[in-house]
């Protein structure tokens, strides 16, 4: 805990107050625009973006991510609300605060107890599939702030403005960073400066807006902003808890997955090591902080932090220097911001949730596994057509669901001795020779519930292949050098198989059985006691045991 | 389908009947017991019983499954049932057959699309806490039913004959079938005939009932069953199909898991095989027969089918017999069955589901892995304390997160060459020599995303623990020796840990790819194009490679 506050040099500050003011920058429109998509009045994202910052800065493990509120947990923070209370309501904001309390508890308890491995439930794929519909989502609901209404009757000046921005800011993203690097600017301080369009394009449509007083024609504006501090209170409406904790816990869990990707990510660059079990910690502290000081859940924003890094940030002193300036920003008179147009917000955030879309993941998974192709498409079809929270059950759902799929089709094959040598292969694929009343079986997987009937059924296919071809089994040996685990329904499907064996007089034997699966199979009935034959170091062993009377044949 | 009967021979004939009326005997009071848990008139039940054998006959592997109602099944409906309509209404009857009518169309949709491996969602210790979980619930729930009151307020005669009948089936289950074999009857027979205890005991009670007049005292009956058969008639409640499908998803699933459990413990026993997905279709169709006749939710019943077994059943014509018997039984007058005494009914559904509280799973998996017993009394107390739908759900959650968290810690060798061999082996149980500059790795697991965080942080380690030691690594070689499969997300693991390793200039080789992997990497762009090392056919060839000026040492 704050071990880069104890050992924290001077030499680090000026990247840490640079990263700090560019991420003050981006963060108060950027906070004002995900309240807006949460259904939440544009100030609580502020005030979700100055004391989380901090409590990660605590607990959390990366230096150089960016905690606040972020595109896809406002998205689910709106759709979980909506059943319970009218956006932007004074209801709304406590239950958004009363969310985030939950989903702060249940991850710093996540971390105390060490479930860091939760996030190894979903597979990029899926990530990738959830991250693409919401962007979907986000960018549809963006739509008709972006024009001033309906698409079917769009509003001529605010058409007029959002367009512009959003052509604006695409423009940047496709040629400012190269521009200004031409320029002569370095390309890290060109990308951080390009990085910062939204912002440039912002004050000039709030200028356009406030000096032609265009809100006479009709264009919305984000209104007025509370100046001063958020009170440091826990406002919670006793009667919610039970609708709020599922999408609370669902909401914790994107948390933890968007904040790990990002923190993972940039780790990589920076050649830190992100602790999982601190991240949740961290993540925790964050959003109880939220909570109480009139924010919504928070999470690391993977652009936000990018910037973060690139603009020379070293350690969380760069998110508190952050802070303290969104802090500045609401002492000092903010009439300025309301003038702020909708439309231009709006064109911020389509620029930013578009480009979370990801087409080369599902390019790639197409290409090398087309199960998980499947998945990623069924998971963004299910985010668009049934709902953002469902979409992470499914997305969590499908992951595993390919799991077992896998292992319910495990290669299993039957190995025969390469001749004069003592290696055994896979008679389907060598020329290798047999004894005739031996099956000899190498089983390449973990003998586990997902994949146990399988195993069985494709043994009971294999013995009676034997006797419609009039070749006896007398004995049965599975070789298990490619079994590194096997669970308790794992051992019932093998005191099984030796039962059923048994009863048709053919005797199971095990070969190569790894240590740690040999001292757990110790603490079973299995060996010593049911086991109808041995259990044999090598495959070689077992076949001079076994060959007695009978040669070898290929 | 129906290749039974077209295979029929005579000889069948004998075994089939005896079995068909045996079951049958059995049926009719289980049928009205287990419409009076699912909270249904108690005819439902019968009706369950008619037409489902009869469908999953024409589909269905099993030889000698018998089909009907359940005892875990029931439980299921009258919780799903609870919040829509009254226990023995007129709407509960309807919504009953739309639950049948929705969990038989995915039973049978998951047939067509071979979706059997389903049924490997759920580990065995875990399908055992949810068995006796759900036991305990059937038992909590007729002790008010056995003593003819709340047990502050027991009704004196009802409890005599709830004991009674409770003391009489305890005893013949504890020494009929021992009995009867003393007096000289085959095992088989005697301990078919000590399965019909109950049907004598509340033969007896409900003739003691009936003679003595006992209701004008105040016990209670099973009333008036209609006379007749089931109108064949599809009834729906067009609004009610929301609320429904979560709780006959549920079912579906259970329903697999029960007939699968059942069909394949006595194929088994019977030298037969069962077709997963013929079950889908055999127990869909069992339940949409089951919809459009007044019944309910149905599956194959383990002790029932165990009892049809025993008691000769050859074919499934045994439970056409069945079927053809319980028509006999409502064609005749029906009003001798009203008088059966509810606390005897109560007597006899205890005995039954105690019988499936499974002691023996908790105490193995106590023995031989911990993780597994966990998931076992987690899913009892989930059952008991939030729900037995809740149950399903968290039997699933918990036992994919065993795998999840299995995978989360995979097995990680660093390896060396045992000196003057071609062998190579883990550092740490090994004699071995290795070179210097070179880090040799071993993954003993699949490359998937429940376990490519903890593979890359555990290289990150060792790389970091090579560096403080001042050990420089110029290479990296993956052993993938262990490795069945890579997904998506190992393939983009593996590509993150070929840049990362890049950019500290280290090379990442790789060795002993298994054919299959081999194959599907050939599809992306790591082979060929990324990678920044070789692939080698075998660890010896990649050290032969590697070893340049460096020299082997211990």
């Amino acid at each position: 805990m704050l071990i880069w506050l104890k050992n924290y040099r001077r030499d680090l500050l000026a990247g840490d107050i640079g990263a700090g003011i560019i991420v003050a920058m981006m963060l108060i429109p950027q906070g004002m625009a995900y309240a807006i998509v949460a259904g939440l009045p544009p100030v609580t994202g502020l005030y979700a973006s100055i004391l989380p910052p901090i409590a990660y800065a605590l607990f959390g493990s990366s230096m150089v991510q960016s905690v606040g509120p972020m595109a896809i947990t406002s998205l689910m923070i709106s759709t979980s609300l909506a059943p319970l209370a009218p956006p932007g309501s004074a209801l709304s904001v406590v239950l958004a605060a009363q969310m985030a309390l939950i989903a702060g508890a249940l991850l710093f308890v996540s971390g105390i107890f060490r479930l860091g491995f939760v996030a190894s439930f979903l597979s990029r794929p899926v990530m990738s599939g959830f991250t693409t519909g919401a962007a979907l989502l986000i960018t549809g609901g963006q739509l008709e702030p972006l024009v001033g209404g309906p698409l079917a009757a769009m509003h001529g000046p605010s058409t007029i403005i959002g367009l512009t921005s959003l052509l604006a800011l695409w423009l940047a993203k496709q040629y400012l960073s190269k521009g200004l690097s031409a320029l002569g600017l370095s390309t890290r301080l060109a990308e951080t400066l390009a990085k910062l369009a939204p912002v440039f394009v912002l004050v000039v449509a709030t200028t356009a807006v406030a000096l032609l007083d265009l809100t006479q024609v009709g264009v919305k504006i984000v209104g007025e902003i509370p100046a001063g501090m958020p009170a440091i209170t826990l406002l919670v409406s006793g009667e919610h808890w039970r609708p709020l904790f599922m999408p609370a816990l669902l909401i914790a869990f994107m948390i933890f997955l968007s904040s790990q990707a990002a923190a993972q990510s940039l780790a990589h660059r920076r050649g830190e090591r992100i602790i999982t079990n601190h991240e949740l910690l961290g993540l925790g502290a964050a959003n109880l902080a939220s909570a109480v000081s009139g924010g919504f859940p928070v999470t690391g924003s993977i652009s936000r932090s990018a910037v973060n890094y690139t603009a020379g940030a070293n350690t969380p002193l760069a998110s508190v220097i952050s802070a303290a300036l969104i802090v500045l920003a609401l002492s000092v008179p903010t009439s300025w911001v309301s003038w702020l147009p909708l439309p231009a917000l709006a064109a911020t955030i389509i620029l930013a949730v578009l480009g979370m879309i990801d087409f080369s993941t599902l390019k790639d998974s197409w290409r090398y596994d087309r199960g998980d192709a499947a998945a990623l498409l069924a998971t963004t079809a299910g985010v668009l057509l049934v709902g953002v929270e469902q979409g992470v059950i499914l997305g969590v759902v499908l992951s595993l669901a390919t799991v077992i799929w896998r292992a319910s089709r495990p290669h299993i094959a039957v190995i025969g001795r390469i001749p004069g040598s003592e290696h055994f292969r896979n008679v389907e694929r060598h020329q290798v020779e047999t004894l005739s009343d031996v099956l000899a079986v190498r089983v390449d997987a973990d003998l586990f519930f997902g994949n146990v009937d399988a195993v069985v059924s494709h043994l009971e296919l294999l013995l009676k292949a034997r006797t419609a071809a009039h070749r006896p089994t007398r004995h049965v040996l599975l070789v298990m050098s490619a079994v590194s685990l096997i669970d308790t329904t794992g051992l019932y499907a093998l005191r099984e198989i030796n039962d059923s064996l048994r009863a048709e007089q053919i005797t199971l034997h095990l070969a190569e059985v790894k240590g740690p699966v040999m001292d757990r199979l110790q603490h079973s009935d299995l060996v010593g006691k049911q086991l109808s034959g041995q259990i044999f170091l090598s495959t070689a062993d077992a076949f001079r045991a076994l060959q007695g009377e009978d040669s070898w044949s290929i």
